[in-house]
C-alpha cells in the first residue's frame, strides 16, 4: 500500500528503556534496576497527587472533563494568564505536534539547536518542512539570529531552555534580546520543560510566561508536569501564548487528550509546590555530587540547569559500550550516539541511586 | 499569525457534556446528574482493574512502557495477530489521526456514512482532504459502491460497524463483498468500537479482526477499551491490520501515547472478560425497556446494536429544546441536531438511571 510520501524518512523516536525491558531482557530483579534514563522525578510524586487519584480510580469508565475546567484554573492562576491563553496537551510533545502542523508545511523551515529535543525534528519531518540547524550543539542564539536572517520561509523557531539533552539554558535577558529581531510571523517556541529547574539555580534564566507573550506575540511557552511535578507517566503538558495563537492550535487538539486521572493528577500537583520544591533542592544537592564525580575520573560536563547531567566522553571511550556495560548491570542512562555526541546523558537520581551509579560507572569507565 | 489555510474550516468535536459541568452551571448536585452522553459503560469498569491501579499510582512519575509489551502480548493472543499487526493509540480516535494523516492529503478523497462519527470528518478537514458522503444517513454499501467506483483517488474508506451515532450496524457477509470491490491502494477502516456489542446482539454482525485482514490486506480493523471495558477515561485503543500498514502508522505515533496507568488498567482489562460480557447482557436487558418505552411514546428508533439508542424526533418536537431540558433536570443525552438530524442519542444505562430517565423524559416529551 502507498502512503504520504513524507513519512518515507521518519525514523521514530528512541525512548529512554523502561525497568521492565531490563526485567524481561537481563533477568534482572525490578528492585534491582535503577533508571536514570528518561529524567523522571527520582523523589516519585506528591503524596497528596496519589491519594487523590486513589479516590477517584473507580470513575475511570468516564470521560474527562474535556474543557479541563480545573486544570485551566489552576495554571491561569499559577501563571497569571486567561484560560483562553491556555492549550493541555498529551505531554508538552503534543503541543509541539499541533504547533508544527499548524504553522509549518512542504514549503517551510524551522530552525532548532543542532543538539535539541528530537521531537522536533520528528514532528517536522512529518509534515515535511525543511529543517535548519545551528552549527554549535548547544544554543548559540548568535548563529540562530545569522541563519534566521540569512534564510527565508523560517516559521518556527525552537528554542530549548533549559535543553535536553545537554542542560545548557540562556539568560532572559539574551532571550528577551533576540526576540526582538524575529519577525511576527514567525512563531518562537520556548520550551520550559526544564524550566523550574533552571529558574532554581539561577534566577536570571527564569522566563516569565505572561511576561514573554505579552512582550512578543509570537512566542508560545511550553511546560509539562512530567519532570520537576512528577507526574511522567501521566502525559500533561500545556502551552501559553496569545489567543490567535491558542485557538489555533485547539483546532488540532483531539477531544479528551488527557486521560480521566491524568487530570486529575495534574490539578492536585500543581497544589503540592512544597512537593516541586523539594524535589529540586535535592536534586541540585545530587548534582554537586555528579560534578565531582565527573571532576575526580577527568570526564567533560557541561554545566546543567536540570535534572540530568552530560558526560562529554574522550575518544579513548566509547559512550555506547558504557551505557550497554550498565544496562547489563541493571542501570538505564542515556546513550547520545543517537544525537550524534559521543556522550551520556544521566539523571540525577535519588542518593541511593546515584552511589551506586558512582561505584558500578567507575568499574566500567576504569575497565573500557 | 498565519497558520496553514487548511485550519481554516476546522471546527472542534462537541463531546457530551461532563458531569461537573452540569454541577458548575445548573447548581445540580453531583450525584443526582446521570449522565447517558457518551456512551460509557454504565456499570463502571472492572474491579479487578481498580484494584491493579490502585497498587501502582505510586509509580506514575515514570514513563510508560512504550513497547507495550505486556498490552501488545494480550491483545495479539486475543485476537490471534502478531506484535507487528497491532497499534495501541489514545483511544482509537488517535489512530484514526494516523490513518488520516498517513494516507490522505489535498489530492485524495476518503469516503464516509453520511451520519456517522464526527472524528473521521475533523481530522480529514485538518490535512485538507476532500469529504465524500453517502446520501443516506446509515451505511449503504451499495451507496458507498457507487460513489467509490465513479469518483478517482478515493484512498480512505470509513466503515462503523456499528455505526455510532445511529446504532446500525451490516453482516460480515455483506461487508466481505463489498470489499471484494475495492482497490489494493485503498485502506478501508472498520471501526470496531462497539463490535462487542454487535457481536453479543447477533452473531452475523461479528467481524473477527484476524480474518479480515488476511483476506483483504487493504483493511485496518479498530477496536477500543473505552466502550464495553469500561474504560473511557483511560484513552486506549487499538489497531489490527497488516504489517506494512501499521510500520507506516507507528512513524506516527508520538511516544508514550499511552500514560502508565492506562496502560496497566488495559492490561487488566483485557483479563476479565466476565465483566465485560456481563455489562454486554445488562445492556441489551435494558435496551429492551429503550425499545418498549419508544414503542409506548409512538418514537421512531432505529434498532441498536450498540450501548446508545437513537430517538428519531417527530417535526412537532425539537431534539434540542428536549435535551435543554433534560440537561436542566441533571440528565445528560446527546442531541443530534449537530449532525443535522432532530435526535437524541441516549447512552442505555443502569436500571435506575433508565427509570429516572424514562420518567423526566415522558413530561418533557408530553409537555414540549
Amino acid at each position: 500500500m502507498n502512503f504520504n510520501e513524507e513519512l518515507r524518512d521518519i525514523k521514530n523516536y528512541s525512548a529512554g528503556k523502561p525497568i521492565e525491558l531490563v526485567v524481561r531482557e537481563f533477568g534482572i530483579d525490578a528492585k534491582d534496576v535503577i533508571k536514570l534514563a528518561s529524567n523522571e522525578n527520582p523523589y516519585g510524586s506528591s503524596p497528596k497527587v496519589i491519594d487523590a487519584l486513589k479516590q477517584i480510580c473507580n470513575k475511570i469508565h468516564l470521560y474527562p472533563d474535556d474543557s479541563m475546567y480545573k486544570l485551566k484554573e489552576g495554571l491561569s492562576k499559577r501563571f497569571g494568564v486567561l484560560d483562553s491563553n491556555i492549550i493541555i496537551g498529551a505531554g508538552s510533545d503534543q503541543i509541539l505536534e499541533f504547533i508544527v502542523r499548524a504553522k509549518s508545511n512542504k514549503n517551510s523551515k524551522v530552525l532548532m539547536a543542532k543538539t535539541t529535543f528530537a521531537m522536533y525534528e520528528i514532528y517536522a519531518k512529518a509534515v515535511g518542512t525543511k529543517i535548519l540547524k545551528t552549527i554549535s550543539d548547544t544554543h548559540n542564539l548568535d548563529e540562530f539570529l545569522e541563519i534566521y536572517n540569512n534564510e527565508k520561509d523560517i516559521k518556527i523557531i525552537f528554542l530549548c531552555l533549559p535543553n535536553n539533552p545537554l542542560g545548557e539554558s540562556i539568560e532572559k535577558n539574551k532571550v528577551y534580546k533576540f526576540l526582538e529581531n524575529i519577525d511576527n510571523d514567525t512563531l518562537v517556541v520556548i520550551d520550559g520543560a526544564y524550566q523550574e529547574y533552571a529558574a532554581f539555580k539561577d534566577k536570571d534564566m527564569k522566563i516569565n510566561p505572561s511576561d514573554i507573550i505579552k512582550k512578543f506575540p509570537n512566542t508560545i511557552y511550553l511546560g509539562t508536569f512530567s519532570k520537576a511535578y512528577g507526574l511522567g507517566g501521566m502525559r500533561v503538558g500545556y502551552g501559553i501564548a496569545q489567543n490567535d495563537i491558542i485557538s489555533t492550535l485547539m483546532k488540532l487538539r483531539p477531544p479528551f487528550n488527557i486521560t480521566t486521572l491524568s487530570l486529575e493528577a495534574a490539578v492536585e500537583a500543581l497544589k503540592d509546590g512544597a512537593f516541586v520544591q523539594n524535589s529540586i533542592k535535592n536534586n541540585f544537592l545530587q548534582m554537586k555530587r555528579y560534578e565531582k564525580f565527573a571532576s575526580d575520573l577527568n570526564i567533560n560536563f557541561i554545566p546543567s540547569y536540570t535534572n540530568f547531567i552530560t558526560f562529554l566522553l574522550k575518544n579513548d571511550k566509547n559512550s555506547t559500550c558504557i551505557a550497554d556495560s550498565l544496562l547489563k548491570k541493571g542501570i538505564i542512562i542515556r546513550d547520545l550516539k543517537t544525537y550524534g555526541l559521543n556522550a551520556v546523558r544521566i539523571t540525577v537520581g535519588t542518593k541511593e541511586e546515584n552511589s551506586k551509579f558512582f561505584s558500578i560507572f567507575s568499574i566500567i569507565y576504569n575497565a573500557g
